[in-house]
């Protein structure tokens, strides 16, 4: 099927009522075809109520159904072929390489939460069997499993137009833990948003689900967005995009009638401490991988590194040279859209602007190429300058970057304990080095949310051990994490049944333990049956 | 030392500078000696600090060093021997037997927190080990696990002045996962709160903790409550209460600079549906079953059954006969304090006033007894003015109940799926007649945190498989519970190290496993420890 611009409502592709528009492509600022639809608010309802309606009958799908579900939504993924890639590139300007990279991580990640759930660790499924002659009362049999929360909405990022959108992270954890799903596909990549739809769409008819399992409504945020979080029916929902747009939501769902969680991963400036002996030991590689770091993608992730903490010294003064003439030979790169490009000139403008702060290096000059480009930047600012702006902690999202330099050991402290909360900490630090600051480690370990050491914070690997998110304000919920399988826990709650007739339980909760799955039975983990 | 009427600031007794008050003991409502004290703001401000100071020191204890903290805590309440017992039934009106229940459940509650934290599972670790080797990038070294979220403010309930008060669930819950605890006390039973807080302060002394990691402060949840939700190092609330103060400290926390999750159980209805062939085979004893559960304790808990749903029919009647009977026999009860005892008249004369309300059944009459004492009440109301008046699900704290009479099935199941969230929901019903009432179970599945049947909701076992806690507004998130040991959640964020020295991470993800913790190793979950 072709891109046709139209909403999916309860499986139905449905011209949108609310006016049209159409995607541009960011290398040549032209508009691409065909013209696309927004959602009206009666058309929001309809999804709504879809997803409502299907809430229960997908709940009740076994894991084996919802696993092989996923494995499908990806295969259809595949199957749109180069027709996916092709418009993801034309409306984001990203490489081939790079959507068929993206492509694969999204597939990948579908594919591992089918196999995270059937392993049932995620239910943390609890038996404590009945005692009737417990002293000075019985105890009940009671038994613990998670279920879905309910309709997720989830809110596309513009970086990810795969991986962090229709059939991104948020959604493959939701559709896993047994929640429908409600993207608010992101006006940059409308089309590309559409097949993605197509293809899910496609998962759930092979799959004889409710077409409410899995809706996308495009529209702007404030309108279309306010509709999904403030329907009654929703129970929660992830996003990734700015501070800005998280808190809006956040405040709003926490202001609703019923308030629901809100999972927003609002990026940060990742800052990456350079300890001396590092750059003694190997100014010129660390410089060259924090440069590859800073300018992959256009420096348009939220783990870019936005500040770099250094004590200052001949081994810092080696570095800035190396990072110069590794940055001079970076293009000028092409940004995601024309709002994206302009918040990057005028934060780099702003930045320049600010006490102490001086331009040390640079990319190529955007000089008169087409689309929306943008220059990397690396600027520099003495602690006591920083300490004293906070203006300077504000991330400036693409390839640009602060180097903090600080006059001793105290001070470098200093700045890394006034950072707010933070996706990701680096350190660059020679063996044996790290050693001798327990001060900065312990400081990191309270701001972030992954803790790296000498690599960069670019490449949020896809696995178990993932945490991608941290304390606010990178995080709406530093609990809980937006990448890997931990993510599920995001959407289900738990249930307890007291004293239930066995043949009624849940499957995961009945005595003979047809799934086989790892349970706490009283006090011991184990995938045996419940002795009755 | 006998109860000195001060704050435990830091690990020191000192006298409150914001007014003093002495308790009230409701069976005569006579003052109890000594006076006691309030904090001031500087007091609760000294008492934030410290715990500040002291979270990075708890976090680095060892699970063996906390668990050991734990049982001394239980160890030393147990010491306070029969003073606690006779200090908490002049404060509450509670008998000695309750006292001494109530002891051994909060002791128990601290030495299973003990327990679990040594098993590990709630640090969920996971590893995946660096594939240097793959395609088209190397995967590096990751490792999760959960640490401490730092200093948590919690607020003792009324009406568990020991199980869900200065050391009940939520603080047990906070030290098991390291986080210091500065407990708001309720101003109910504040001797009881000092006594309790004594003992934990020889524990922290004992285990050559700082003083910071455990605080009791009293005064107004206005004045003192909201100061200590402000303190930016705050980083979590725990509150057991009413909906009105836990809904305004969850705004209050949520419009902080830095927002922070606040877990309140406000409370519910508890709805206990009759089915009519459980009557029909033993409505007598349902009957005696549910006068017992709705007057426990003069119905002061959460999981009071305060709405009761049946078909209308011969068996009902027996039903409202049995429960007259039984009702008839229960002597009017002390409430925990003045404010309680209004709110429960104004309550029940409330609910009296609504259209189509009757009383059907009620205790003894109050006469001429002294201290805060309240009758026993049963109201019926026809399903239809039931769906009509909302106030009718508004939570009436004490032993009153309102039987909602349906004229079908149909009417039952409307009744259900109008109620708000729910800690509770109980189902009375014969050997294989839930089986005939799918649609019943599925409402009640989406509006509760534990489904009951046979038993009455009142009794709150503490265990791994118990869920307290359920959709807004039983709740203020659904994801949580308060009671049990999966509550430790609430209280630990997720890190993870990528690429870090071996020799440096936290002991339970080095791979020698020195603590033979269970960890998920590239997708599997084992003891072992990981091959280098």
């Amino acid at each position: 099927m072709a891109i046709s611009g139209k909403q999916l409502i309860n499986g139905l592709w449905v011209q949108g009522e609310a006016g049209q528009y159409q995607a541009i492509n960011p290398a040549t600022a032209a508009a691409i075809e065909p013209v696309m639809s927004y959602a009206s608010k009666v058309q929001v309802a309809a999804a709504v109520a879809a997803a409502e309606a299907a809430a229960p009958i997908f709940a009740a799908t076994s894991l084996a159904q919802r696993a092989a579900f996923l494995n499908s939504c990806a295969d259809e993924i595949m199957a749109l072929g180069d027709e996916l890639l092709d418009r993801l590139s034309q409306e984001t300007g990203y490489p081939k390489a790079r959507a068929e990279g993206e492509r694969a991580r999204t597939c990948n990640q579908l594919r591992l939460f089918a196999s995270t759930i059937l392993k049932g660790e995620y239910l943390n499924i609890r038996i404590d069997t009945a005692l009737p002659d417990r002293q000075p009362l019985p105890r009940p049999d009671i038994r613990f499993t998670n279920q879905p929360i309910g309709p997720v909405v989830v809110f596309g990022a513009s970086n990810f137009p795969l991986a962090f959108s229709v059939a991104g992270g948020d959604t493959a954890a939701a559709l896993a833990a047994g929640c429908p799903v409600l993207v608010k596909g992101h006006n940059s990549h409308p089309g590309t948003c559409e097949l993605v739809a197509q293809a899910l769409a496609k998962a759930v008819q092979k799959a004889a689900l409710p077409g409410g399992v899995f809706s996308l409504i495009m529209g702007s945020g404030r309108e279309v967005g306010s509709e999904l979080v403030l329907a009654p029916a929703v129970k929660a929902v992830g996003f990734t995009g700015s501070q800005a747009g998280g808190m809006a939501l956040f405040h709003l769902a926490n202001n609703r009638p019923e308030p629901i969680p809100v999972f927003a991963e609002m990026g940060s400036v990742n800052p990456v401490v350079l300890l001396p002996q590092a750059l003694a030991q190997n100014a010129e590689a660390v410089a060259t991988g924090f440069v590859g770091s800073l300018t992959l993608g256009v420096g348009q992730f939220c783990v870019n590194p936005g500040v770099v903490i250094a004590l200052q010294g001949p081994e810092l003064d080696q570095f800035c040279r190396a990072a110069a003439t590794a940055l001079a030979k970076v293009p000028a790169g092409v940004m995601l859209n024309e709002g994206i490009a302009a918040a990057y000139h005028k934060g780099t403008a702003h930045l320049a602007g600010q006490a102490g702060v001086e331009l040390v290096a640079a990319g190529e000059a955007i000089g008169g190429k087409a689309g929306f480009c943008s220059q990397a930047q690396l600027f520099k600012v003495q602690a006591q300058a920083f300490l004293a702006n906070p203006h300077l902690q504000e991330e400036v999202f693409g390839h640009a970057s602060v180097l903090v330099v600080c006059q001793d050991k105290a001070e470098l402290l200093q700045v890394v304990s006034s950072l707010r909360g933070q996706l990701t900490g680096t350190i660059q630090a020679a063996p044996d080095e790290l050693a001798a600051y327990p001060e900065l480690v312990q400081q990191l370990r309270q701001k972030v949310g992954r803790l790296v050491v000498n690599n960069y914070p670019t490449g949020v690997e896809v696995c178990d051990a993932m945490m991608h998110g941290g304390p606010f304000p990178a995080a709406t919920d530093a609990r809980f994490t937006s990448v890997g399988t931990a993510s599920i826990a995001r959407f289900v709650r738990p249930i307890c049944f007291q004293n239930y007739p066995a043949a009624l339980l849940p499957a995961e909760l009945q005595n003979s333990n047809p799934w086989q799955l790892p349970r706490l039975i009283n006090g011991v983990k184990t995938t045996a049956a419940v002795e009755a």
